[in-house]
């Protein structure tokens, strides 16, 4: 599977001596986009390709959470690889800064423009070019939908090993070249590790080919990736269990560990309040069961022996009532209500987008720790800001904790001075990562340096240097300026 | 899992102009050895950690298979971060080249001096420093060995997600530097996606602290990898089958990736000539079944409950046996017969070394043309070299072709020019990779460009010079000059 160019997605320097504040970030000495260009770029990919018009330009300058918002005169939508080059040549050659674009799910406002870069939207290479039954290689465009290709795959039986909350939307190059988390990580593995090849377009339009479509290379750097899919496997249970606190909660999930091994496809958790929250804010949901529980766990599995599967869940949910780690729960009987069990899961980000303002923490922490920080945070809130909210839910199984507070409009600055620097210094005092899956974007720019020791950054920016020298590939993210 | 420093290895240039033919090397402009530079080591690691006499310089000096001849006056073996680190800052500063060695058991020359450079041993930083038995994140040093760290997670119900016929002696840093695939591919993936942090030490002396016990962080460029211990599972069940042609072959894996599915550990397969060498090169040995068949295919299952796994290993035999994919095979019982038959296909390596000569090829090649290239080489070589042997091995479930040739030494010449550039040639042509696991080193540094494109070449080289400005790591390894 290739990810055509996104690759560079955030390789990308700031204006020197800027301000870190998002509202102080200046705009770099970029040529600015002329009547000249837009003919050029309509002569390069034809009329369709090339928007201009207020209304389209709109999606594309505007992340989907709406916390950031771009002024790009143009964005184009080129439908092949020559297309891309001839774009960044020529937006190289006049030092127009650029910003690619995939699906625009991310929420780190990485994926629209600060200023009035060029918005090249991989949207019109959607296609997935071809699939080698036999070896389960895939190959598709990098503006390929996560959902048609899972559809697409389905169909031969197989599965994309990738699944997340927003994939009706996001698009493969994005998901590659941020190296999406989600849903399945525990079964699969990093998506790095599942990619094949790339074929991608420097800053100056040459383009590389690493195209393979075989397993193993090790001839060189790891410019090209690995990607191959699974089969489909048609055995899927699903158990979600109430815990009473969260020293419950990690024996429940080593008891998965150990008892459902290698069926284990899933783990994730959520507390009580964002289940109160999804019943609340979202029409036609309702609780999964009558009793409540302060943590909810969710146990999935996938294996290719209905009766094995369901032997080794019995198992598992026998052990843990005998040990007294779960409290109570349920096994979901068929598909509807599957999607149910699930539904309450993944509809937690809708739900906190309808509160009026929503803080959000995407934070690796140490497993046994995880829940402490939501704990932390609600205790320094609770009194003086009563109606902010503090929720917690996350990917159990490699420790990724979503961490969101939510509060009045009219508290938004007292209490982001309460959360920040405070989760980040927390999170970085227990060795974790202050950006799990989201990546940095814009929104973790200043923070960086909580992750990463200063040689690091220096590494990143001199590599970033290496693959677009004059900086044009999304300006103003991920690394400050020296 | 950190791996020491070692993710430096090979990051190096050649000289500028040299002749590609490895008797044509000329050495480069580095500084010479002197007693002042002996003193400050023994000052900087102490007397023991500074080897000159020759009997010890010999064996790290040359390879496993006696391929690759240094010359290297002094072996360095510090025990600590700190002391890589004064190495390095000193020989940086001097203008001294220096190789990094593991266990020294790679296949490409890529761990010995190819002149004069220093040696630096990591074998005496070989600690298990720590496991987090909740989470299974393990931190152990660069000259750990693998095995000793298998027997070490052993007792505590973990397994290393890699496992390789070297496992006596290959180091921890050395296989993930290297990225080594071996038998397990198939079930972890990619080593690389397991290694959660690194904590080198770059060529000036630098020290780089990636070490994160998490398992994502999206902060960043991938200089920091992530490496997690799967539980240990009890269940392990192997069978060898037997087949009339590689069709079968192939059919026995689909059905295996099919009917097996979660529960698959390894693949492998050799052919009967193979086992015929093992047999009559290694004392000891014998054949495990009276039947000889062209085709051996091993299939392993590892899972957590026994008698699911032999239901389906019986059901996938029965499948087999029914559409005539396999002609006959045994599974073992119990932990001889397992490590007989492991025997057979680990020690075809061995058996290769007792040949007066071997031109070993490391291959990824489409899983349905892997054993054309075997015939199509045996084909030839048949008439005009009888004496030569035309050995087919290697990993099924990703396509990675182990193709040996043995001769007489008095053939060796007419015999290689038969095979070289013919075999690279026919792998390019195919999309594979020439170097699937064992890397490029010293013996494929010509033959990189049919496995990349010059684009990419010259990416690695600027990248090479971000890490180490002055070329003092591993010279004259995988990257010719310009």
């Amino acid at each position: 599977m290739m990810a055509r160019r996104e690759i560079f997605r955030g390789f990308t320097n700031m204006l020197r001596g800027v301000r870190m504040h998002s509202g102080g970030i200046a705009r770099k000495q970029f040529a600015k986009i002329e009547e000249s260009d837009i003919s050029t770029f309509r002569k390069l990919l034809g009329e369709k390709s090339v928007i201009t018009n207020d209304d389209s330009l709109e999606f594309h300058n505007n992340d989907w959470m709406k916390q950031y918002r771009g002024n790009s005169k143009v964005v184009l939508k080129p439908k092949s690889t020559e297309e891309v080059s001839s774009i960044l040549k020529h937006c190289n050659a006049r030092k127009l800064a650029v910003v690619p674009q995939g699906g625009n799910t991310g929420l780190v406002g990485g994926s629209v423009p600060v200023f009035d870069e060029v918005v090249l939207s991989l949207s019109s290479m959607n296609k997935v070019l071809s699939l080698d039954e036999y070896s389960g290689v895939v190959e598709c465009e990098a503006g390929c939908i996560l959902q048609n290709l899972e559809e697409h795959l389905a169909k031969h039986g197989f599965v994309v090993p990738l699944d997340l909350g927003s994939r009706g939307s996001c698009q493969l190059g994005g998901n590659v070249s941020t190296n999406a988390g989600g849903l399945r990580l525990i079964r699969f593995g990093s998506l790095r590790a599942s990619v094949l090849g790339i074929e991608a377009v420097m800053a100056d339009g040459t383009v590389l080919d690493s195209l393979k479509t075989l397993r193993k290379d090790n001839t060189g750097y790891d410019i090209k990736q690995l990607f191959i899919v699974p089969r489909k496997l048609e055995s899927v249970h699903l158990a979600m269990l109430g815990c009473n606190n969260f020293q419950q909660v990690l024996e429940a999930v080593a008891a998965a560990k150990f008892k459902l091994a290698e069926i284990v496809s899933a783990i994730e958790f959520f507390d009580q309040q964002c289940s109160d929250l999804v019943v609340r804010n979202l029409p036609g949901m309702s609780h999964v069961l009558e009793t409540s529980s302060p943590f909810w766990v969710l146990v999935e599995t996938t294996g290719s022996e209905d009766s094995h599967d369901s032997d080794k869940l019995y198992n598992f949910l026998n052990y843990c009532m005998e040990k007294q780690v779960v409290e109570g729960g349920t096994v979901a009987e068929g598909g509807t209500q599957m999607r149910k069990l699930w539904g309450m899961r993944e509809n937690i980000p809708m739900a906190l987008l309808k509160e009026e303002e929503v803080f959000k923490y995407d934070l690796s922490v140490p497993t046994s720790e995880m829940y402490n920080l939501v704990e932390i945070v609600r205790e320094r809130l609770k009194e003086r800001y009563p109606q902010a909210g503090v929720f917690g839910y996350g990917h159990l199984g490699d420790g990724n904790l979503h961490l969101n507070v939510t509060c009045p409009t009219a508290d938004k600055e007292a209490v982001e001075s309460i959360l920040e620097p405070f989760v980040y210094e927390w999170t970085a005092e227990k060795r974790g990562s202050i950006s799990a899956e989201h990546g940095i974007g814009q929104m973790k720019i200043s923070k960086l340096y909580l992750s990463k020791p200063p040689e690091l950054i220096a590494l990143m920016r001199q590599i970033k240097g290496v693959f677009d020298p004059n900086g044009i590939l999304n300006p103003y993210k991920v690394l400050l300026d020296e």
